[in-house]
């Protein structure tokens, strides 16, 4: 279907990304006509209250509470959902598809949980969906994805993509406490009243889900993102990291390993000489490591009204310029994957095991890395008080699996005076 | 014009990275043929001596030494120029855009000089020229920059966009000499046996042209850039830099100020918190700055056989996705801006002034400033024997015109020893 030079648009939502998108048409339409040939217009935005002040006044009429008058215009080609939620956003989308528009979402919790059936619907009614909006606002991981590695067979996504982590760390590593940085996180605005989707991680396992969905074709929803948080990291592990010339970050990993696929998000030691150690404050960053490539890092805010809106804007510009050739018409989850058993991510791991100071506990922690197979980098042990001793462990790359069973061996020794902690280390050098 | 499924493409030149495009689209059909709906195959490739020995054979009959051939057969829909050069490759691709086809150049010395002829042949003629594997090879910056940023403003950019001496700097940080950095890049092949284009800053001026052309829309050539290479670097100021919490970078700089523009590449120092500080070894990452995304920094290999293969294959992809739709056939350089005098570009400095330690002195050097108001951040004054101390400051944002003036005051004084050295100081915060 052919567009008109001028192309009304609607949104579903008129927030803080809603009333931006509206703005950021508006003030950029010669740019957008330069780029595409076309002129975008909003003439209709869904709202619940169209009476509530709000911060920017869209044109009268636009405001509508009426769904279908958006669904059932044939006038409109493009619409953007910027409401959240999986419903109604989810229903909304899906008719939406099927009355042969295409839409742009900016909703993680709807893409993460989700997507396939949007991808899916979106290829019966040859239209296309796109989300640049619900990963990292405006760093555009997903078109680099999708249009620029299209034959560089990514294998691994390793992403910073969640702000308020990142900003927690970086003041526990300057020496705060966990509670004084989510404190000021939360006074900053990084940070929401109840912090428990960020410093859980499950916010960056909806990302996550949709990036490895993306990089490796295959649906990944956030059911299968295994999730760790900082809530428990200690101020000794950032400590550690630091004398390890290293930094703690809440990383999440997308893996594909002999096509299968291990997506999870958990605190890593990030080496300092790797791309990701050097993403501060709020800001987020994704690396991508394919075959042609070697590694891609994309850095930038990844969150934001503006930036948001940005990245939704794009994704209709985009839509303009490849309408009627089919690309990207493609479904995003053209196959279906197995999951990599847990246990074989290959990583190399730092163990920190708090021991007494007793003759032949070294050996014999060593003796149960080597019964495992799990081969040490690096070796510290340090006296805590008279009673204790830390050691601090790097090992080389070693599954999951066998880390875990040789830690319970360890763990049960009559020497161990604490659980020992296993972190997944992130490096490019030898270690 | 609708594309056939089966599209044929031909390549001009078939060294490493015409032998890389031929492989990737072989070993990715069924990748480009999902994401687009075609499948490309390479059926020639213009060579001098086709007779002659090849890491990668292609097909019999795919070598040719008949531009002809590849120009007038009506199969062919998209050229990719990897053969390097301005002559006769200019020539060449004017008339393949002419006879209707896409063309794909991974050129810098082409597109830096004569782009702005490129794209007005392509938009008379209604074909596409990309070039993203002109810049940083596998990065995607003008993909980022045409597609993403469409309704963002960008307003600056900054690049380090060459390999080979951000390698030497990088070992010049650790301890080494120039010479001996070089030497080791040479063996390394990170730097050819004649390095000048890339110690003096010429190659990144041609990339710089290419990133500022594409950023502000408006025509930026190789000479519209003024460049300043690391070969007059000297271990005093790495050291200095690291002081100061900086680190010493050879960085591009396109600013877009009230409609003016200016280009230009030097060696900076950069704060140790800005995203370019951590750019390590030969990778390349260029950030990007504008209204609504804050500042979008991409990294990765800047150069590389198959990493610019991925990228001229991109290209095509991309091609193949917007035929029809008029999407970037638009010409890159839509409008013409004036030059920023050179003297007006704004930029905090590092100043470094050799004096003799006598009374009076630091007053007169900073009253010489203040005449120009040119205004001290830091500075730190040391003995470096028994007749002279330097002093190091850092000033806040000036013109360059009022820092090299006070500067010229500054050389003036009896009790400078030798010429100062001001060099820019890139910082996300206050200094």
């Amino acid at each position: 279907m052919a567009l008109p030079v001028d192309v009304p648009v609607a949104l579903l939502g008129y927030g803080t990304v809603g009333a931006a998108v509206d703005r950021l048409i508006r003030e950029n339409r010669d740019d957008i006509q330069r780029a595409t040939g076309h002129r975008l217009r909003v003439v209709h935005a869904l709202v619940r209250e169209p009476g509530k002040e709000r911060g920017h006044r869209p044109d009268d009429g636009v405001l509508t509470t009426d769904f279908d008058a958006i669904a059932h215009n044939p006038e409109i080609a493009i619409v953007a959902e910027v409401m959240g939620g999986v419903d109604p956003a989810g229903d909304y989308v899906l008719e939406l598809l099927a009355a042969g528009k295409h839409v742009v979402s900016a909703n993680k919790q709807l893409v993460s949980r989700r997507g396939a059936d949007l991808f899916a619907a979106a290829s019966r009614a040859g239209v296309q969906v796109r989300f640049e909006a619900s990963v990292c606002a405006a760093i555009p991981v997903i078109k680099v994805l999708r249009e620029s590695l299209v034959v560089t067979n990514v294998h691994r996504v390793l992403g910073i993509v969640n702000g308020t982590t990142n900003f927690i760390l970086g003041r526990m590593r300057e020496g705060g406490t966990y509670e004084d940085a989510l404190a000021e996180a939360q006074r900053l605005g990084y940070a929401e009243a109840d912090p428990t989707d960020d410093v859980t991680g499950a916010d960056a396992a909806a990302k996550m889900a949709i990036l490895a969905t993306v990089a490796f074709g295959s649906r990944v929803t956030f059911d299968d993102v295994a999730h760790q948080g900082i809530d428990r990291l200690e101020p000794a592990h950032v400590q550690a990291a630091t004398e390890l010339g290293m930094v703690v970050k809440l990383v999440g990993r997308a893996t594909l390993v002999d096509e299968q696929v291990d997506v999870r998000v958990q605190p890593a030691l990030v080496d300092g000489h790797h791309p990701l150690a050097a993403v501060e404050g709020a800001f987020n960053a994704v690396t991508l490591q394919g075959d042609a490539i070697r590694e891609i890092t994309l850095e930038g805010p990844g969150a934001g009204g503006v930036e948001t809106a940005s990245a939704v804007v794009s994704d209709m510009v985009s839509i303009i310029g490849t309408t009627g050739t089919g690309f990207l018409q493609n479904d995003a989850c053209w196959r279906e994957l197995p999951k990599l058993p847990p246990g074989e991510l290959l990583s190399p791991y730092y163990l920190h095991v708090a021991v007494a100071d007793r003759v032949g506990v070294l050996a014999r922690i060593t003796e149960a890395l080597a019964e495992h197979r799990v081969s040490v980098a690096r070796l510290s042990q340090k006296l805590v008080d008279e009673n204790g001793a830390a050691l601090d462990i790097v090992t080389h790359e070693a599954p999951a699996g066998r880390v875990e069973a040789a830690l319970a061996q360890v763990a049960a020794l009559d020497e161990v005076h604490a659980t020992p902690t296993a972190i997944p280390v992130i490096s490019d050098r030898p270690l």
